[in-house]
């Protein structure tokens, strides 16, 4: 089959890769699923390697977000039957353990990462490719009832990360009915976490974007108000539009120093940061300005299989459509184009077809 | 009257100050009130300066924990009246700004600090002395429904601080009933922390101490279980405790760079750090490391005000009795010993009597 290989930096290569198959012998679990995969996509996360921000220690398989058909199970499967229109998540959980029974799927004790070696699951395909082998397949994957109208794909493949990390975010956030909220990002996971927010029954949410067109679906999705400012005059404007205070939540969704540095400046006193941007080494938090302010911070990696539940019946009746972010659409032979429209910006979020 | 004036390292005196009045002229509020001090005592951040860790410019006036009996009210107060006995919190507020009404009321648009100028409401006593002129009485102070047992006064008084302060560790760290807790700190605040996680329902509380008497009173105070171990040790022990990942929520209750460390690295994956230790510096919260565990962070100055009316009715029938902390008692003009007991850890928590 034909995989996507990421070599170094501005180099992603789709090619022809051993066909994956079911474990098999005295050490194999009977725990794992063949999918074809129907849609994947390319994530921010995915652009470090590629800009050469992540040194790319050797070629390996990438991709973490996808959604397909299961073709092949385990002997010891049981949730999940060939023909099953399955979604991913972005990792590979048990869903039994105890971080997992925590809500915590993404830290699963026996999980691990798409495109690696999971324990001793055996190795699980990157989701940039035709199939994918899924180790754990009843505590990872998650069955959309079919049949599945294919314009409902690309919403689908969103709860997979983008849509479920922007959850994360607002429930990190601690968003609930009433919050004002800030969103720092416009990204795919920014307007995600907009949706979110509106969802949680935030009175007010605000998009930080200075792009007419993201500010555009920000507004489709529920976004109360934009401010194209940033920095300083960010700061002063949200202080202004709330009370002279600020938000109660503001929700990180970039990992960079501006953005965090925004983020914590923005929000009242009390108030609390929902990040989900993952950090590209720093800053590291000023601890005394968090104590002088009481502004909690809290997020990270999204638990995404812990949430797949609570969101697909809105997704499934259309009462939220994060599909919306994917803005451009390639198959996977053009996959460099893809990467090089989601780093230039040019997209919001390229879905690719086997 | 008399009052204790910080001069620098390791010089507190007892001096004679002029006697407080209420704020007088056109431009007075009528506000305020003066109210004879009962009890007071040293906080551990009163240290920073007698240690000449935080320098001390120039003489100033020092304490922020008191109750005692209101003498005299301005024109304009209505909830506190002359004979009352009341708890003051340790900081000023109104009790009725935009911040206060969110619950925090350390950052009262309108408040401010003991033993210095609040905004335009004139200066404020500090705590160690036998007067204080109270601003913004009506948001400030708590009158405890008399009449008063003179053995339930150390318990009022921890009520301005302490008890507040290890509630507000609780709070931030998220405690429900049911929640596994390591509290990090064995001085007032964190026996006080351990109080606050019971009383909210958690179902295990480990203190990490190593002083046995401190031990002895946090098992007093419903701690579970003791982990003396620090660092690594303390770390594994606490994870061996608590299924293997290490316990919901850790209370950090010293603010340094060990405890803190001690305290991210001790929480389950997606746990919770309630802190209330005045952090010295840093370090700085590693943001990578927030990010991959998913353990929030929220913390800080205690708004006291707003959590006094809740705690109040049990410590008056009995059911916590963080009045325990204090250890030792020292009248007034015995001032510097009772930092040099503090400061030496030879008390836990020393009262003051004017």
């Amino acid at each position: 089959m034909r995989a996507v290989v990421i070599h170094g930096e501005r180099d992603v290569r789709l090619e022809d890769v051993p066909d994956p198959v079911l474990a098999s012998g005295p050490e194999a679990s009977g725990l794992d699923a063949i999918v074809a995969v129907t849609a994947a996509c390319v994530c921010g996360s995915d652009l470090w390697g590629y800009r050469g921000i992540s040194p790319v220690a050797e070629p390996r398989r990438i991709g973490h977000e996808f959604v397909g058909v299961v073709e092949q199970v385990g002997a010891n499967v049981t949730t999940v039957t060939p023909g099953d229109f399955v979604i991913a998540p972005f990792s590979v959980s048990d869903n039994t353990c105890l971080n997992c029974r925590n809500g915590m799927t993404g830290h699963c004790l026996h999980g691990g990462s798409w495109g690696a070696q999971v324990r001793d699951q055996g190795f699980a395909d990157g989701a940039q490719g035709e199939r994918v082998r899924v180790p754990l397949a009843d505590g990872t994957l998650v069955v959309v009832p079919g049949p599945i109208d294919p314009a409902m794909v690309p919403a689908l493949l969103s709860l997979s990360d983008v849509m479920a990390t922007g959850h994360h975010a607002a429930r990190s956030g601690g968003v609930t009915p009433g919050s004002t909220v800030a969103v720092v990002g416009d990204g795919a996971v920014g307007l995600c976490a907009t949706i979110a927010a509106r969802r949680l029954g935030a009175a007010q949410v605000v998009s930080m974007s200075r792009h007419p067109d993201r500010q555009q679906l920000a507004t489709a999705f529920g976004a109360t108000g934009i401010v194209p400012e940033r920095g300083d005059e960010g700061v002063a404007r949200l202080k202004e539009m709330f009370g002279g205070i600020g938000p109660d939540v503001v929700l990180e969704c970039v990992g960079t120093r501006q953005s965090m540095d925004q983020a914590l400046r923005s929000a009242r006193p009390g108030g609390q940061i929902g990040f989900v941007g993952l950090p590209l080494g720093g800053p590291e938090l000023p601890v005394r300005q968090l104590y002088m302010s009481n502004v909690g911070v809290r997020g990270g990696l999204a638990p995404v299989r812990a949430y797949v539940n609570e969101l697909l019946p809105e997704v499934l009746d259309g009462t939220i459509q994060p599909g919306r972010v994917f803005d451009t659409e390639r198959p996977l032979d053009q996959v460099k184009e893809a990467y090089d429209l989601m780093d230039e910006r040019r997209a919001i979020k390229v879905l690719l077809r086997p």
